[in-house]
């Protein structure tokens, strides 16, 4: 691979007020790792046209700098017909080039401008603008849209490519266009992807037990990083060799023997799905959190039926029919309430697995014997008995609330899948 | 207000790998947007020290360049305990200076240390580094987690910011610390703040209805920001004349009658507990994120009695006691159908308010007649009969759940204070 370094701009002040989310970025940073090359920046710009200039010159300067290597500067956005898209004209300014018009974006312009009905003579100056790139530049042709790309060199091998940011038409161009010329520019070997989830285990953890002491972590031929995550970890590794990967995973279950899985908010709802089997829910700390996370995915009315959030006592008897006595002997936070809230899920809906939880989230509420962060997750099969198991979570009431519904998820996964 | 320059630096492989999405840096620009202060540029950076050196000096020297302007580079990410946590040594190597421990810190890692049940003896350098600030820094209190943020004075007022990108750690102190700082260097004269929600409103309307027409708004002696959130959008506005505010406020209530209140997820609770009624809460399309939301706050079990997630029209049968015969004529998501959800919590609970929600989230689901995004929102009283209301959120699935949620709030603060 040649020395190269890449920087993905987002232009409009949308982005930096705040208001919308730029998923452009990572979308085009995560097509590039699947080809194992890496993004050394992204940049965020308001649709200002001083400001765009200035950044895409001191890039350039800063490339210039670094020497011999080749770069691209990859912007979205500011390509559209309206006056705060100022994309073109701060490139013409940069070059020192006049615009084009480029032809086939025209006739498409003016072929949709006949099917709705209207007349040639509509096609305003601004609204032709859309269909201008710099002359000499190399254009990218829209197939979703209007607004062609265009790749623009600023130096030897320093190039500038623009899109537009509307996701489908950016997509398309990046992918089929733009992405098999920056690889062929640069030449990357091909890096293979796996990724881990473990459950219940700090960061730090699982760099001492395991990163520190890994034969192939340790010779650097591999990349990995860490995502910390509430009550669990997420691992990545990305390599040349296939066989380092499985290696690496296998020891990995070896050493997080109960509490390493796959990405289990993917896997959980497709094994339901497939297998046509369905799940309830009774919470208690979590407060209807787990009932959201299910949901938060489309399609989940295939296969969740239910979360009955009992928060206060009289919600658990009245119910989930959990005994008073027990909530007054053993208390709500307790092995022996978060089993009988599977079953009183049980005799509600015919499902296939029930899952509850109750703990302490805090800050009130804990003492000596049950503190801050315990919590009892119970998972059942329908027909089998309850499984409960005893957490003690770190944190605060957000922390402890979260990690709860993680783990939950991952018990229930557990649960579906031995 | 000053001349002024805000950078957001989010820094972690994991975001420009295309792994994660950095919603850092949307969400404080959305917040500085509150207080009418507008971000330059965001950048995005691996966790590599050469890089994120090298970028904060050429902020700085780019920043110098601009004279006389106060500068802010809010870096998030890398403060934690691990090998790939660069971000203090980078800035000891700026700064020139060594490193101390924030004694505050040190004592908490030590207790949640010994929480565990584990030795201090466990504290290995590599654990205790995430208690480093540089020397002569402010450091920044983390209530949330371990790692203290600071501010590091880069040359005369050009600060360096750096805190933990842990989203609820950075959140907090973000809010609580940074926020008033930054605020002050910018526009140092004492102002009053005042605070209203808009609900089920854009930005856009906002804008158009109010702002465009307010004689004071109009004048400039004012400053205001709009946080744009699902569902609602939250004003600020910032004056040295408290008379102003209040003259603003009363015609903002006369412009938008039903749909202007104070802060509702603080208040809500408050009379609440003061009038020792509880509610009850029955989800369909929301799933849990209501019951979430009200179980997020410390002492919620004072008034908050359950929620029934009935996503399933099983569950809304055998919980809620929803007719079928109803489910089949109008639909799961009708005005009649909310409207029994609530009298089915009334069944089960002896609560002061019942609320209930069900709507069409999608992406599928939605017909001509019933469309993604069209939800009904119904509240009880006590005695009194239901009211229901028809919303149509524009957005994808989470907007809509998010924006459902937050109403269904707002509806029964309504419901509770009218």
């Amino acid at each position: 691979m040649k020395k190269y370094s890449i920087t993905i701009i987002s232009t409009g002040s949308e982005i930096t007020g705040g208001k919308s989310q730029d998923t452009n970025s990572m979308w085009m940073a995560n097509e590039l790792a699947g080809l194992g090359i890496k993004v050394r920046n992204f940049l965020a710009l308001p649709d200002d046209p001083e400001i765009i200039y200035d950044e895409i010159i001191s890039l350039k300067d800063k490339s210039i700098q670094r020497k011999d290597e080749i770069a691209w500067f990859i912007l979205t956005g500011g390509l559209g017909p309206t006056e705060d898209d100022y994309t073109v004209d701060v490139v013409l300014k940069i070059l020192n080039k006049p615009s084009e018009i480029v032809e086939k974006a025209r006739l498409k312009l003016e072929s949709i401008y006949r099917a709705r009905g209207r007349d040639l003579g509509d096609l305003l100056p601004a609204v032709l603008r859309q269909t201008r790139i710099p002359a000499d530049s190399i254009p990218l042709d829209n197939k979703v849209g209007i607004a062609p790309g265009f790749i623009s060199e600023l130096a030897p091998n320093i190039n500038l490519c623009c899109m537009p940011g509307v996701p489908p038409e950016m997509r398309e161009m990046f992918t089929k266009r733009l992405l098999p010329k920056i690889r062929d520019s640069i030449s990357p070997t091909k890096m293979y992807r796996a990724e881990k989830f473990i459950w219940n285990q700090g960061e730090s953890l699982y760099q001492e037990k395991f990163v520190k002491n890994h034969p192939i972590l340790q010779t650097g031929r591999i990349e990995w990083g860490v995502t910390a995550k509430r009550g669990y970890v997420k691992v990545t590794y990305l390599s040349p060799e296939e066989s380092d990967l499985a290696k690496i995973l296998s020891d990995l279950d070896k050493s997080f023997p109960d509490s390493c899985s796959d990405d289990i908010f993917s896997l959980m709802p497709k094994i339901l799905i497939e297998r046509n089997q369905k799940i309830a829910v009774a919470e208690s700390c979590t407060g209807g959190w787990v009932g959201k996370l299910f949901t938060d995915l489309a399609g989940s009315s295939q296969y969740f039926i239910s979360s009955l959030v009992t928060y206060d006592n009289i919600a658990k008897e009245n119910i989930l029919f959990v005994n008073s006595e027990t909530l007054l002997k053993k208390g709500a936070v307790s092995p022996e309430v978060a089993i009988q809230m599977t079953n009183g899920l049980e005799k509600h809906f015919d499902v296939d697995y029930s899952l509850s939880i109750t703990g302490i989230a805090g800050p009130d509420g804990g003492t000596d014997e049950k503190p801050v962060g315990l919590v009892y997750i119970a998972t059942k099969k329908k027909g089998q008995a309850a499984r409960v198991l005893e957490y003690r979570f770190p944190g605060n009431r957000e922390i402890v609330r979260e990690a709860s519904s993680h783990n939950a998820m991952f018990q229930l996964f557990k649960e579906i899948t031995q």
